[in-house]
């Protein structure tokens, strides 16, 4: 492999009987108009967030344009109300959070205009205003937003360029092709990370997905592989869960949209419920969602929308996702209740008492 | 069926086709030497509840004294020191919380003692000092506690008898035997709660366990299956949580003693780590113990204490008790992860890395 120093930029040739690509991967920064413009930020790196949190305390003018929002467009939206500046989101989608099912993306975008963020649905970005080389305003289909300071959250791309360059092959999802043992089409090069594509355990397909969680494990299976161990990575289900504002949002599995994508003949339920007993101090609401297999009930995902306490349940719904549980054999489940963890049924087990009751009466 | 009318008295023959049986549990009341002094309360009931809380409101002097350190006992100890007494505990025991393996009862001893409670394990009570009528001491092996009150919290045991003498068959553990459909010996009689024995699912065998979600989960499987549905109830683990003074504590499946118990060739892990990244604000210490089958490394069991945040995760171990999941398989599940809820590795899942680990390394 051929090495460069980022100290010296000496260039040096390595040789090597094992290779772990851990190449991470790039955000998405589309070529439009003034997307160069000062005042447009990214925030892959701890440097990026410094460098963005230095221009706020600049007082750069009232303005912040957020461009996406998915988890990171979000999460910054509301750090910047909190830093006192007149926030609008601009996204492509119908709905915040995309990878979220509609009726649940609806409880997310009322709890950002809550707070005061000004929300433009279907206005995917279409170029930025420019005045002496910083930016002055984002422009989408309908608008043209007074923006003195942008952040963009559009999300991160595969960085599987080097490999590409190597001759590795790379999938449609632009990711690394791996095996089960984070293998590369290179005899003895592995790749691990947001660089590959990964096999998603429900729709049985690759995906590219970039989280921290499946990165690691990955890395684990990559590092023990390539000195001389033997283990597989099985896939993922895309678990992930986020704050925003008053909520702790959480999704694993397929959504509904993904479930009828996928093939899967699927029907989903909700259910309102407390995070504790009722009675109980600090009992927070908790919106439960499951999409579920109609032939067998088996669930196929899981979306969680409340209050505190909420997030981490869809940890149960995970489980079941990953042992292809179906709600009859769920709602049975032992779970843990006492009135400050929980009301006697866990809200997971209500919604899946709830879809045996939808699946029995079709 | 005989009836009598708590009403009037009133008695009168009421004939059924089917019959459900929920006659609950009754306390655990010894007959020992002054066990029905005045200042003696039990709290089973609501009633007894708020009579009990009328005693300390009456200021009876400055000595509680409760017997029994489980869940009840121990939460009617805090709340006792919240009301300013001092509270002596006194156990058979030589630890608290029984039900938990003596290293995690050590963590739950000590923050007994960091509230100021008095504990006293391996001391059974023998008896009660009694004046005029009213108790002033509670005798052990080696004490006299000073009481001016005192609580009883020595569990329950199934309230079997009026099956019993109906000729309905009960168990070695003193429960209503009922098969899967919550069906007793006698045709068209079921029963269900903390009057029967259910099944365990771990350890195979018969087992009285008075917990509301079992109770309730049963009462659901009886009562379709009285109105002429058809459905099972699967069996328990014994999943429980509780909030004991500063520490939430929790268990799922079978201790390490337990599965010793049950023949299995068992090993166990304990991991300490945080329930939010570690630098996120509000991150609390977690211990998370699993109990691991040697060959194969099927979970058997878990307890977990820790801070706020930390019981609920007992849901995926019990999740992985219930579908017989190994740690190799486990320490790879898709949990969700996020600063304010996780460090990146769940803390469940760093135990299933160091229980495969441990059962690598034998």
């Amino acid at each position: 492999a051929r090495v460069r120093s980022l100290a010296d930029g000496a260039e040096a040739t390595e040789s090597f009987d094992r290779l772990v690509l851990g190449t991470g991967a790039t955000p998405v920064r589309p070529a439009l108009p003034g997307i160069d413009a000062r005042g447009i930020y990214g925030v892959q790196t701890l440097a990026q967030g410094i460098e963005l949190r230095g221009a706020v305390d600049a007082s750069p003018g009232p303005h912040a344009v957020v461009v996406g929002a998915g988890y990171i467009g979000l999460e910054l939206a509301e750090a910047l109300v909190g830093r006192g500046m007149n926030v609008s989101v601009v996204e492509g989608a119908p709905q915040p959070m995309p990878t979220f099912d509609p009726d649940m993306g609806a409880l997310v975008a009322d709890a950002l205009r809550e707070i005061g963020v000004d929300l433009h649905l279907e206005q995917p970005v279409e170029g930025f205003d420019v005045e002496g080389g910083a930016v002055r305003a984002v422009r989408t289909k309908d608008h043209a937003l007074p923006a003195d300071l942008v952040v963009l959250g559009l999300g991160v791309r595969p960085a599987s360029g080097l490999a590409a360059d190597a001759g590795i092959e790379i999938g449609d999802t632009g990711g690394i092709v791996v095996d089960d043992h984070q293998r590369t089409s290179a005899e003895g090069v592995f790749a691990a990370g947001d660089c590959v594509e990964t096999f998603h355990r429900v729709s049985r397909r690759p995906i590219a997905i970039a989280l921290g969680t499946h990165a690691n494990k990955q890395g684990r299976v990559a590092g023990i592989n390539c000195s001389g161990g033997d283990v597989t990575f099985p896939g993922v289900i895309g678990t992930a869960v986020s704050k925003i504002c008053k909520f702790e949002v959480a999704r694993t599995g397929l959504s509904e949209r993904e479930a009828s994508d996928s093939g899967f003949d699927a029907t989903a339920v909700t259910i309102e419920a407390t995070t504790r007993a009722g009675y109980y101090p600090g009992a927070r609401p908790i919106t439960v969602k499951l999409v579920v297999e109609r032939a067998g009930g088996r669930v196929l995902g899981g979306q969680i929308i409340g209050e505190e306490g909420a997030a981490k349940r869809i940890d149960v719904v995970a489980m079941a996702v990953w042992t292809e549980l179906a709600v009859s054999d769920l709602l049975n489940v032992d779970l843990g209740y006492a009135p400050p963890f929980s009301p006697l049924w866990d809200p997971v087990l209500v919604a899946a008492r709830r879809a045996v009751a939808v699946l029995d009466a079709e």
